[in-house]
């Protein structure tokens, strides 16, 4: 079953919405979830989001997302600690068990990248009981390789997985993002591995886009817009034994020009067309 | 050893040059060898291309490249299988024994990742005895996962490797090109495992800079002015037992703007400060 039941809205998607607007969108267009951002969450208050979003119905697929972890010396890393802790107690408030997380990419001036993934794992250690406690899982996301130097030094979902784990499954996961890893020729391998050990914590979707924008983070498109097989890749998923939400997340300066009401639309055909049969 | 005289110059580094122009700026830089590319061979021809750079005393690198194999059905197959057969030619003609191979992204339309793959080894295993004949190495390059769906279907050294290794190491390589594998987490396993297996046919370094321009071919600076670690990377390739050419390769509309003589200059120190005591 991958139907509207399983439809999350991230809502980046809609991104010149408030909360609010999302919260109400999302009811609007019968999607049962939604991925909430702590910016747009910090606009409307965290107290006050979680009322909104439970007095709707909807369930919180994610939120996103922890802060980076490859912040060098004592200073950086404490920073990293104290906002990630924020992140963890804001997520179970608002009643979502993932909290996103993208690791960050080198230090400026570095180009130390064992250095910065080795301080990836030291954060996590010390992140991964706090999570357990919060009962909020932490999901390694890892980022396409061309976002490697400046927002995330874990590239592949094999590499997030020798990463996940080391700690208890309940403590960290993994995003399957199909934008970032669609291209990876040990895909199905990774995704049955990461099934298998009950890791994957977020399914995350939008289409691969040619050509790249100037800004590359912008460059997602709705799913069936572009080069990625949505069917094959929400079979490995589903074969593996995810269950969860589908959450559709959408970086793109067009997307986000485009009325919510829209956008959200479409958001629902093409997970009709593309997904739900998968 | 790494000095000077390994350094060779992949000619489209100076696209503005014609061949004659580049045979001329090497032997004035004082760079050994030079990487040609099909195009500009083609503006003087082959013979005589062959005579001015072997009059010249340089050494030839490689020959770039061979033409996309995932185009689908009889006549693309067919057509990928003669352009090759040509590039392979010229190359023994040229005097060098590695044709770099860019294998081709998703045909027009489709989505079937898996299925360009296989055209890539059903065709690599009608070339690769052509290529023992010629006395050429196909040396297939794995390019950066953003180009997945535009221009290559194999995206990591390993999924390279999985594929040379198929067949004769005489026939079948490898190109480690720092641009396209300097992100992978799998990078010292599978340059270890190249080199093991004399699979190393080329070494081609350019920095990888942010942002990524407009055109996201165009993003590759001098070595130095990014983020990849050149002295861990050339040590990878040189406890990997490589001993060839070290060949600078860059797609920059800005380098390409500065004149010959310039880039060949900077090339160089760039080669002294960041390569030579790898």
């Amino acid at each position: 079953m991958t139907g509207p039941d399983r439809l999350s809205l991230n809502q980046v998607t809609t991104k010149r919405w408030s909360l609010p607007d999302a919260v109400q969108g999302c009811v609007d267009a019968g999607i049962p979830a939604i991925g909430l951002w702590r910016d747009k969450v910090a606009e409307t208050g965290v107290a006050e989001a979680a009322k909104l979003v439970r007095d709707a119905g909807l369930a919180v697929s994610t939120l996103c997302r922890g802060s980076f972890l490859t912040a060098p010396g004592p200073d950086g890393r404490r920073a990293a600690l104290a906002e990630n802790l924020r992140a963890l107690e804001e997520a179970a408030e608002l009643g979502t068990d993932t909290l996103v997380l993208v690791v960050g990419g080198l230090p400026d001036g570095s180009r130390d990248l064992p250095g910065a993934r080795a301080r990836v794992a030291e954060l996590l250690a010390e992140l991964a009981p706090h999570a357990g406690d919060f009962g909020v899982r932490l999901a390694i996301e890892p980022l396409h390789p061309m976002f490697c130097a400046d927002r995330a030094v874990v590239s592949t979902l094999g590499q997030a997985l020798d990463l996940a784990e080391l700690f208890p499954a309940d403590q960290v996961g993994v995003v399957v993002d199909s934008y970032h890893v669609w291209w990876d020729p040990e895909l199905e391998r990774q995704v049955a591995r990461a099934g298998a050990g009950g890791r994957i914590a977020s399914y995350q979707v939008c289409d691969w886009t040619l050509p790249l924008p100037a800004d590359a983070l912008l460059g997602r498109g709705h799913v069936g817009d572009g080069h990625i097989d949505f069917r094959a890749l929400t079979g490995l998923v589903t074969a593996a034994g995810y269950t969860g939400w589908i959450e559709v997340e959408i970086f793109n300066e067009q997307v986000w020009d485009t009325p919510g009401a829209d956008t959200l639309r479409t958001v629902v055909e093409r997970h009709r067309a593309h997904l739900e049969r998968a």
